[in-house]
């Protein structure tokens, strides 16, 4: 499928090359995530995959989480009684200006867009993600970051359901353990999308 | 969590209760679920569930997926060059007239609100229930059905985004293999919501 | 702007073609329309549209409105303490089976998409749609139904905000006086589309 | 309506009270605005409304607009080919660095939320407003500012849609010119919420 995906229609979405993941004492990388060498590794690819990205003029679109506008946290209530991130985000701290800074090679050039909104898992939900996508006429999305089977893989189901076709570049993109991503390409990728390999992914740039 | 969920603030969220499932011959269940034993247990334990709820007067929502007024599955442009769900469904033909059928004891009676639109793997998205919730102001949602790491999942991720505490009764549930609901217990739930097994739930009814 | 829309990505939606406004004894146009001679040209305007649209194979969508599976109007919460439609529709007691059916000669046929779920004013918002319209790289809308500047506003004021170009056939939309469609056309229409009028459309089908 | 608005459920919306509007040369104003003795009125009726609403700590939220990290305006495609306000607002270059700034006295405060996202019309879509609304249990909205017609309409028109019961406090919304707001009034308002005005809604606070 990812040969057929025409320039004209396709975003490179990177997801959360900030601070918190990869950024030097990485809080969130340095919290959660066992295999390093995996997610290191998917830091280095998705570099490999921006700069040539951007020499062959690809749009390429920054979707980071950026929560420093809001020290309380009122988007979720402070987060007091509330389950999954929107409980965690606000106990633990993250996604204010510090951990919310692009991080080399990752950080937004003109002609590249910068998601605004968005306070949940997925990407594209309350922000202006997806009228961006849709008044650029883009249809296919390829997705990196982190972590896989949290953000991405909440963009994915979203983006599917919004009638996208996606392509996850799974060694570009970073879970806290092996199994998380193995599971990850084994039984959801396909419900959602399809996935490919940096090196797969590079030749046909 | 569970024990602080208010009445009046609460839903219970029946996914695909359907035929494709749980009917005779449940063409989706034959083509998909290995471990069947864990599979009808959930639809048992579900059953218990429903009766109490009624027995009770908690809100009750059947969401389902019925794609019978579109035979063509035009929703999803045919299904011909899509990836996941969207390239699936139409290949397999499900959703259909029957497919789409409710089975009892999980049929609608009055009172209980039937959840319309949606194409995709959340119930949440492009469809009446975010309306129904809101008017009536539920803030938690209890959710069961099918499957399991599917659409259970892509409802819970999508309802965390969107503000809901979301309790998953894990073994109302039914994913395809043992080790899907092992995983998304383990790895995917306390990210978006809790758990809590059919016996607990029933104790505080 | 109308002459460049390609037919592959332009759908022609038809708001509320059902009994409620055209059918015999329309209670909707009865109870709100002043100015009969206007509406009811909308209607004849509109039958000569999609019958060539039909003719040319454009796309058609009906998106209607259908609460007939909700008699007891849930999703408002039965409208008790709601304000405006989500309050209004419950008192008045529309949209049930009867008002809800489509009428000749806008009744859907094969290959035409029939809109599903939607419960408030825009045509788009909580219903199938959007990922109708994605799924299938729609990115232009002609709109045309009931009432101009009640739910054909809200649509397009939904789809701008979207991300569609939309064309609104003024004179195959109906308001309740002829002020209300002049004010649409004059302070309303270019913040969020364009206009045009029967003949003109149809001479470039 | 209005008297019944507990204040754990309710937030003031300030839509665009911004340098664009109401700054020193205030360039949307200079631009568009006829009536301007109109205009400047609704301006210290708000400014009244969010001292007072201050001193009583009600929920404020600033919804502004606010594309200056997009420059390019990638969000509209450029706005080439685009109808509507995804045309005209890169056409006239506006909501960038300085026409973005909020003008005091609402300049954010601790404990108010700012809202992100949004490249259209109406502030609740494609932004964190809606998870913020949901996250604290807020059903009703106060809303206020610019434009009357454009920008608080569209707004009023989703919330509705969305579930929200909603008063617009019509003497602190500026429209082009009176005929706007009295037709605004005469003939939406109903249709999606209620409306009050100034004095009536500082008598309650």
């Amino acid at each position: 499928m990812l040969t057929k995906f025409l320039k004209s229609k396709t975003a490179f979405v990177f997801i959360e090359f900030q601070h918190e993941w990869i950024g030097e004492n990485a809080p969130l990388k340095n919290r959660f995530v066992k295999d390093r060498e995996l997610f290191d590794l998917s830091v280095s690819n998705a570099a490999q995959i921006i700069t040539k990205a951007r020499e062959k003029e690809w749009m390429i679109v920054h979707a980071g989480l950026d929560l420093s506008h809001d020290p309380e946290y009122l988007v979720f209530a402070g987060g007091t009684g509330k389950l999954g991130l929107a409980g965690a985000i606000p106990k633990v701290g993250t996604w204010q200006e510090s951990g919310s800074r692009f991080v080399p090679p990752f950080c937004p050039e003109a002609g590249e867009f910068i998601v605004k909104g968005r306070a949940g898992a997925s990407v594209l939900k309350h922000s202006t993600l997806d009228p961006f996508l849709r008044h650029n006429g883009i249809s296919n999305l390829v997705l990196m970051g982190f972590a896989t089977h949290v953000c991405v893989e909440s963009t994915l189901r979203d983006a599917h359901d919004s009638g996208y076709n996606c392509i996850v570049v799974t060694d570009a993109c970073g879970a806290f353990e092996q199994q998380q991503a193995d599971y990850f390409e084994k039984h959801v990728l396909h419900h959602f999308g399809e996935g490919c390999i940096t090196p797969e992914l590079l030749s046909i740039l």
